[in-house]
């Protein structure tokens, strides 16, 4: 089967792509940054409630101390520029505010907005992710929803502060995806760390208690050297099913 | 600033996705669903140890079922197939094992491994990943994690079976988003749907116990009134901070 120009383009994408270990020294443009994240943000998310921050870290100090927070690793000291991606769990309100400003927005410029979505960011959005101190309101919502679901099918999360981290880091990293894969596409290189300390990423930048840190992403060149292993996969059958 | 051919793409493709809540009655190409399945298993992952499965549902009677898994939404109904996405925070020993013996059979023909890989798969991921009953290990590493890390930076996370879901979600969500930009590249459309009746998913897939639904996918061809809205985002600096 021929593939498209863009299906072939997104294969060598996703191809070329390997976890960077060790960087060169060349340095990456503000533009192709700026571009990466600008993609990143575009990224499909829960309910467009866009629960991700993206925190390049460019002071010198800061960026030394963000290096020894990510356990001093080759793929940071040599990364030209490190990015904090950062999931939030509680700035949805003020995300979902925005969405219905500017819905009514559209709405005054004479564009038709049907009235289930305005009823659901209106209603369902705070009705659905509000889960109360101790997730008190979810575990009430949760024994409604499992007396409720036995009759009819009926959507299940979030129904507790657990299922909202989950929830953000989801959304967190459909955007981190699409960031790796612009800086590649871009003929740059990442390696996304999780062998970090969160705890001192956090206190360095100051992020309030609801954020959680997926990942932080080294950005550079790519040395030959930074790619350890020749890539690999277990068996596809583990991993796909036709059902 | 002028963007290479790749990142001109890779900008239409992120560019042109939506969520897409209406599909036309055209079939997607088996070929096309395998090679952005393939895709799909090529992202990013957690330590390689690949925590996601994807099942795409064919047969009539299951893809009815599922359909009102999906609360019977336009999206599910109209789309040509359905993939279900899920996160596995338990094949990670299996995933692990696999690993050491492919990593030995490189080394038997010669690849050069470094002794911090192999001293990772045999020792450092069982540490890693076990949380043990109760998350009751997990506790206990939290503590020693504590104390230790009051010195030095130290990795934190996982230390809990939340933490484990948070894990296998992170890097499933990673696979989505390349399995929709593959879609996307083939010309064809994708709606990650949430608002779901998980446990009647997991039910009708058998699925075990670890298994999480992050999400299952409307796969097919786009109707122009399959998009809601005009997109939508917040201002960029809410998201976006550089420090």
């Amino acid at each position: 089967m021929e593939f498209s120009e863009d299906a072939a383009a997104f294969q060598r994408i996703v191809e070329s792509r390997r976890s960077i270990r060790l960087f060169e020294k060349d340095p990456v443009p503000e533009a192709v940054i700026q571009h990466c994240l600008d993609l990143a943000l575009l990224a499909p998310n829960s309910s467009n409630l866009q629960p991700w921050e993206f925190h390049w870290v460019r002071t010198p100090a800061k960026r030394e101390e963000l290096n020894r927070a990510c356990l001093s690793q080759a793929a940071a000291n040599t990364a030209a520029e490190l990015i904090v991606c950062v999931a939030r769990t509680r700035t949805w309100r003020r995300n979902c505010a925005d969405m219905i400003r500017q819905i009514e927005e559209l709405r005054a410029k004479g564009t038709r907005i049907p009235k289930a979505t305005t009823d659901y960011y209106y209603k369902l959005v705070p009705f659905a992710y509000t889960q109360g101190p101790l997730s008190l309101l979810g575990f009430l919502k949760r024994i409604g929803t499992f007396f409720y679901g036995l009759a009819r099918p009926t959507t299940r999360e979030p129904l507790s502060h657990t299922d909202m981290k989950i929830w953000a880091i989801k959304s967190t990293a459909l955007a981190c995806e699409n960031l790796m894969l612009a800086f590649r596409a871009h003929d740059f290189d990442t390696c996304p760390m999780e062998g970090i300390d969160s705890r001192r990423v956090r206190k360095l930048l100051q992020l309030p208690g609801d954020a959680l840190v997926p990942m932080v992403l080294a950005v550079g060149k790519r040395r030959p050297a930074g790619v350890t292993l020749p890539r690999i996969r277990a068996e596809r059958s583990w991993f796909v099913k036709i059902v």
